[in-house]
């Protein structure tokens, strides 16, 4: 079985407000969009961000709880760009968990949340390469 | 700013029995596991499965709910290994939320949760390529 995962779909109480810090925070583009869903390309799968309740209907299962037991996290290249990636994202629209700081295994880290409250670590690992397609390696 | 994504890092309750749905239902192999976390390689992104108390001590935010408003898929390259993927998942500690049909929007897909309730969609999406590395690309 190949050791891959093809998509992850986050559910979204409001798709603009939920852009707004996907397009203007990060920077991203998304690949596709319409009323219900966008979708936007990432390194080797693909993002979706799609209302709550059609996910729900999809997945045959309703009552998805927030904050949900997970974490993503995006890796920068620098120390120095943790904290100000963190302040442009609460800027467009997320909210700060933890302020930057070093954590005991190495790097530096901090959380903030979506405007839908799923959390994303933004971090500086340099054990663990980025190339240049924004593939990460684990590294020890 | 890279449209990448790093890690997306799982609270579990108990890793011995995570392990059993990710090595033995998946056939996937941890690149680093200690008493508290399970590291995966995935396709450009690291899957972490981590004890939920530690999750939450990083991420400075107790309370994280199940199940969480999110879902993680897994394609594969036909219509026919769709659902004995969800069986064998289920035989490894997974509950299927969803047997396997054929949405609307085309494909063939079921849902099943992991141990600790995580959602992983099964899906044969022939619009979406999936490149030897497991690398996968949104199509129309």
């Amino acid at each position: 079985m190949q050791q891959q995962m093809s998509v992850i779909t986050l559910g979204v109480a409001d798709l603009t407000r939920s852009k707004r810090f996907y397009v203007d925070g990060f920077g991203w583009t998304p690949v596709f969009e319409n009323e219900e869903i966008a979708f936007y390309q990432m390194n080797g799968f693909v993002l979706g961000t799609w209302l709550k309740p059609a996910l729900e209907a999809d997945m045959q299962r309703g009552g998805l709880a927030s904050p949900g037991a997970f974490a993503l996290a995006h890796n920068v290249a620098t120390q120095a760009a943790v904290q100000p990636l963190i302040d442009r994202l609460a800027n467009a629209g997320g909210r700060v968990l933890r302020a930057a700081d070093a954590p005991a295994h190495g790097g530096f880290r901090g959380y903030v949340a979506d405007p839908d409250d799923h959390a994303w670590e933004i971090a500086w690992n340099p054990a663990w390469p980025i190339d240049a397609q924004g593939h990460v390696t684990f590294g020890n």
